[in-house]
């Protein structure tokens, strides 16, 4: 996703200040990461137990709150890629028992 | 990146073949997951210590000979985002003492 120009640092902290409590709404992987290159430019990775998991979490109060408070700092270009996890290194297993595939998202 | 028709299972198995030695060559997260649209997408997502950590892993012989055997099956198109990582859940926090910032890459 893009800010406009200067407020980065200021949607950078309200991604990582909810981050804490998406483990329990499902969240297996949460990663922010900046662009070296720009400094508007910001990017999300996460895993998540199934997509069901994912769009449950969108409708939570504190999750409303943050996209409420970091929407006026955007400027409305997101790209975006889901996936299939199938496996690596620090990640859920894909072969855990009861459960789909987890999900995995860049944006 | 995106495979001839038909290897990427293949693939896959290779990419999943050598993520347990990864850790001790600094990388902190590696996540290979699939497009869910079409048969040919594979997406690596991963976390190094640095930059350096990353560029080294390049040189293992064990890395040279996966990329060896994967490269026929794949068409050559890559994408790829480096970003530093800042914080989240579930990956190194990037307050680590002694180190940099945490080196980001999808592909």
């Amino acid at each position: 996703m893009k800010v406009r120009p200067g407020f980065r640092e200021e949607v950078v902290a309200i991604l990582l200040s909810g981050a804490d409590g998406l483990r329990e709404a499902g969240c297996e992987l949460y990663v922010v990461g900046v662009a070296e290159d720009d400094d508007v430019t910001i990017w999300v990775s996460e895993v998540w137990r199934s997509r069901e998991h994912h769009s449950a979490s969108l409708e939570l109060p504190e999750t409303k709150a943050a996209i409420g408070r970091a929407m006026p700092m955007l400027t409305g270009e997101f790209t975006g890629q889901e996936v299939s996890v199938v496996g690596g290194l620090g990640v859920w297993s894909a072969g855990r028992a009861g459960g789909g595939r987890p999900e995995g998202r860049t944006r």
